[in-house]
């Protein structure tokens, strides 16, 4: 059984409750992050902290733990749960002001703080060798997806939707635009060999991994847009692929059905795969 | 202390928690319901059973309990914390499946059912003498308004705007039209006197109280349509007003410090608001 944190303490998974009158249960009032762990290390770790207090601050939410307070309780999950390979997920509500009220409570109600480990392989990922298939759906989600909350059930159901239609997963439209993946950020090599990716707004989340992953192509002089792209433009793309903590770069091989370039993966999303890897094991801490 | 219902128990409000793997806490998946009570009745109750199981049906959560069997958690909640008047709080999760996935989980993960009241005088509310005032913020919530999710984060948001702006409240519009407030359907009473309510779509809830209201106006002689409305027009209105099951029919008398009509409540919203109350007495259960 997993040894999870909760509030200061660690306890068993089945023994970790939260109040119903949390406002994370009752109006999606909180925020989160996944971090990757290899090697039994957190990847990326200052990237996303540097996130995780954005959204804290882009709430109001008060920041209750320092830095080095959450890399001992991390680093504690990692070690009392063996994870070798795998996710933490850490999330951070606004509290239980013992009442349900629209209004934010005053500063006597402490954020709830919750994380846990997932084990999972994310190196021998054998989608990384198929690629994933995508279907295009509407984005219906709201306007500031660039905070990381938890109102994830849009994300949720085109999952589904995507499931239930056969794909691996949906890349979402707005205004004839592909903003990103459910939960990954979109991006394609186009017909000139550029890297196209969706600027950094308040229609997409600002990806910790899809950062990592365009100061790479940088240096592997990769040349990159930031802005958005349709569906036309990523069906005629050499290639097509997703970032996330839980998938680092991940190609796409088909979209709507239509394979992509010549439906495998190709050499750009292979070598940024490859390179991020690389720097994910000389970085992690 | 309250006495609440949580999945099949009725407990001490400080005793009612639930697993932090709860898909409500995890990726708001759930749904929810605000029933008023008069005299220890339930106001509308056909109403807001008849919404939950849209809700439910919408987002594929299992219907779990009768109607017969919500009357029975609803009445005993009353009887056991002798409410007179004021609101019941139910909410249905998808429930927790044990680990947290985008995914629903199968029928083996039961839905979480929690039910409580909150004391509150409906009736002589000193706001429907003055009448509120608002102001209009962008509605950047997700496109399916019409689900009664607990992804009220951007309500939250708004209303705290709202506060901080001086005004009771906030209406939210789009595409140059004003959708609803943040927590109750707008309506104006416009220079030619005709009621205008937006129509029932996905842009908003489909309220129980807004649909007892329009029933009641054309008992009234009170001609109405339903289509959206942009602010100038509300501006020019005779009258304002909003509908929820908290507020009943509430007429706003200020949008963006402008007064609407003469500033004071009027002769429209105040008859439906008294014929609401005369018609909540006579079917309340």
């Amino acid at each position: 059984m997993r040894i999870i944190y909760l509030d200061g303490q660690f306890i068993p998974e089945n023994e970790a409750s939260i109040s119903v009158f949390d406002r994370g249960y009752l109006f999606a009032d909180s925020v989160y992050e996944v971090v990757s762990v290899i090697g039994g290390k957190l990847v990326d770790y200052a990237g996303h902290m540097g996130r995780l207090e954005r959204s804290l601050s882009e709430m109001s939410i008060a920041r209750i733990l320092t830095e080095a307070q959450w890399l001992e309780i991390l680093r504690t999950l990692i070690a009392r749960n063996d994870l070798n390979e795998g996710l933490i997920y850490l999330q951070v509500s606004r509290g239980n002001p013992g009442d349900r009220s629209f209004y934010w409570p005053g500063a006597d109600t402490r954020p709830t703080i919750l994380a846990f480990t997932q084990m999972m392989a994310l190196l021998d990922n054998p989608a990384s060798m198929a690629g994933l298939s995508v279907v295009t759906l509407p984005d219906l989600r709201w306007g500031r997806a660039d905070i990381k909350t938890t109102q994830l059930l849009y994300a949720s159901m085109m999952k589904m939707e995507a499931k239930a239609a056969g794909a691996d997963d949906a890349w979402l439209v707005r205004d004839d635009r592909i903003t990103e993946g459910t939960s990954q950020n979109a991006h394609i090599v186009n017909a000139d060999g550029v890297l196209v990716s969706h600027q950094l707004d308040r229609k997409i989340l600002h990806g910790i991994t899809r950062a990592a992953m365009l100061s790479l192509a940088g240096g592997l002089n990769i040349s990159f847009e930031e802005r958005p792209f349709s569906l036309a433009e990523a069906k005629a793309a050499r290639e097509a692929f997703v970032t996330s903590a839980s998938t680092f770069v991940m190609p796409v091989t088909r979209i709507n059905g239509a394979a992509i370039g010549d439906g495998t993966p190709g050499p750009v999303a292979t070598a940024l795969r490859q390179a991020y890897i690389d720097w994910a094991w000389d970085n992690a801490i």
